[in-house]
């Protein structure tokens, strides 16, 4: 049964927060409207433009708050998840990996043929080639990015040559448009410390400037020069390479990303938006009790999920299996009995939200929303 | 935009299993035919009951097929995925986990007014009264079986005392019935050596065995006795104790229980059904790939998938992201172009599972059907 026809008899009852069925993705708007403006203001104050990363929500709600608050468009990892906003009404969309294949292809020019402006990054001349007879054959106009490897060794070129290349068969393709370059410092998002993760930033972005320039040197200026994420968006600016912030985790923020210190003062620019709800559904044990939420609920690929509220302060998580976690409780404290709710920080936003079809949004102690995630599990 | 939808032309074309969108859940039905009809076959010549796991597969189409091969019912570890299941026309559930709260008592109640025959756990007897006078209130009969700790430390009484507790409790609850016991092994189902692993399972067993008859002596026969797992098949029906076998992963297999040797003789009883396929995304390097699927397609709480076939064999997998993996070619091993196809052993079946909401079902070389995941991310 969708979980979301579960609690629709809670909305906007008082208290209704604490009645959610469980395991939930609970989604704090007051902290998630903070931390898009925030991020906002930040952008607006250094000059760059913002446009977030639609892998990390996969909402259409959100995208649209984003893009409310100045967002150039949005990016995605994946095609499907473009086409999922897209049905929901939302346009101007930049793939941040290749689309490669024909039949991908095809559905890329769809896309571009209904949603406003479609730009895709490259990095191989064959799929490059490709797009530009695809596009051809469609008479669909597709705007194009170089991908440029500049640390995470993931995706991208490798070399300015390699871009040339690629430039050159941008130019001579009539329904291709060179838009740019993008270079994702994935390796550099979560190093803790600011001045490592500043060298570490300002290092890659001095090789994506110096794609950049042999481009331009060869004719081919970049209008368009993207990347960064959440970790590096307070030092970025400061090089002057990109023109705009691919940031995603900044909206709800996680455990792993409180571990870094993003703005070199300590201080922390977003506040935690996102939590897992989760109750007790075993209490057998003095020194510990069993939760409804196990590795389907929580993202396994990173730090433990941290109890932030409800019973069992105090008490560190630890998965048990696919449905089940154990919270160790702290030596005296009071045993929390089965029904009992907890409130866990989310641990990596992104694949824990990729474990839901629903966000449940609360304000102060109430349930006022049921979101849909549109573009879960659109991995294709 | 759902996967299913964009391989729907595909449906019983020569070839087309390699043309499914990427990543996809990739379900070989010759395969998956062949482990329903091993357990079934290894249960009855055993004279033990196969009650399935609905928690590994989620689908009613899998659910169906082990019905028809003679199972007595499904267990499910959460109710929103009894409640699905049942919603597609399946009936006889076993909740495998306490079911706490007014709340979820009330839809217990609700789907055993629907779904045939259900049955729950308890280990709690606050709990446990609260479902006999819910079930007296609503009109409505449950199933009652008592939860013992045999050493997993996650639900479950841990002692026969408390089991005697709750059995005078279910006596006298006018609409609960005894039905039995529940002892699951968690802890044993992975251990590889086939001896420590009989081991393990019989001393667990014995503990629930203990419990069976301090019951029995004090009047409260035990008429299902209900537990086991994959891992564990093929050494409990020889302690004696359980009924039925709840085993999951069996149908489809996976890296994890690869590593198992679950018969002693080195012989795998079941053949790997299941794979997540993906495609080469970027190639720029010589000694990696870089593929479509990273930890939103595969479980990342065990170990690494395993490349079976395609591009890259020999090659060794490692997450690079939410969406993307490397694969480290093997040396002088010839590289792959963006678009080549890989197919890969899924590493721990259910979570992988959840994370898709399409099973893509091939015979041979074709895609033959597409079968919803109906419980995906149900887990409330």
């Amino acid at each position: 049964m969708p979980q979301a026809r579960l609690d629709e008899d809670l909305l906007n009852r008082p208290g209704s927060r604490l009645e959610i069925a469980t395991p939930a993705l609970v989604l704090d708007l007051d902290a998630l409207e903070a931390n898009i403006a925030a991020m906002a203001a930040w952008a607006t104050s250094q000059g760059v433009a913002l446009r977030p990363h639609a892998k990390t929500h996969k909402c259409a709600a959100i995208g649209r708050l984003q893009m409310a608050a100045g967002a150039l468009g949005l990016c995605c990892a994946k095609l499907s998840e473009a086409e999922a906003l897209a049905a929901a009404g939302l346009e101007r969309f930049l793939l941040t990996a290749p689309v490669v294949g024909a039949r991908r292809i095809a559905r890329l020019l769809k896309l571009a043929a209904r949603a406003g402006e479609v730009m895709v990054v490259v990095d191989d001349a064959e799929n490059l080639r490709a797009l530009g007879a695809a596009a051809d054959a469609a008479g669909c106009d597709l705007g194009v990015l170089i991908d440029v490897d500049i640390g995470q060794e993931r995706t991208g070129v490798i070399d300015a040559e390699a871009a040339l290349v690629l430039a050159g068969i941008i130019a001579g393709a009539p329904r291709l448009t060179f838009k740019g370059l993008q270079g994702y410092a994935g390796q550099v998002q979560h190093i803790a410390g600011y001045a490592e993760r500043r060298r570490a930033s300002h290092d890659s972005l001095a090789k994506l400037a110096a794609v950049r320039d042999r481009l331009a040197a060869a004719g081919q200026p970049s209008p368009l020069v993207t990347g960064g994420g959440t970790g590096s968006h307070a030092l970025d600016p400061a090089a002057g390479v990109l023109t705009e912030l691919q940031v995603g985790s900044y909206i709800v923020s996680d455990v792993e990303y409180d571990a870094v210190d993003l703005t070199g003062d300590g201080r922390r620019p977003f506040r935690s938006a996102l939590f897992v709800y989760a109750r007790v559904v075993s209490a057998c044990h003095a020194g510990f009790v069993t939760i409804d939420a196990g590795s389907k609920s929580l993202a396994m690929d990173g730090p433990a999920p941290v109890v932030a509220f409800g019973a069992a302060q105090g008490s560190t998580y630890s998965c048990v299996g696919d449905e089940f976690g154990r919270l160790t409780l702290p030596p005296g404290g009071k045993g929390p009995r089965p029904g009992d709710l907890v409130g866990l920080v989310v641990p990596h936003c992104d694949p824990t939200i990729n474990a839901f079809d629903w966000y449940h949004c609360v304000r102060g102690d109430k349930l006022v929303d049921i979101w849909p995630i549109e573009a879960r599990g659109c991995a294709a």
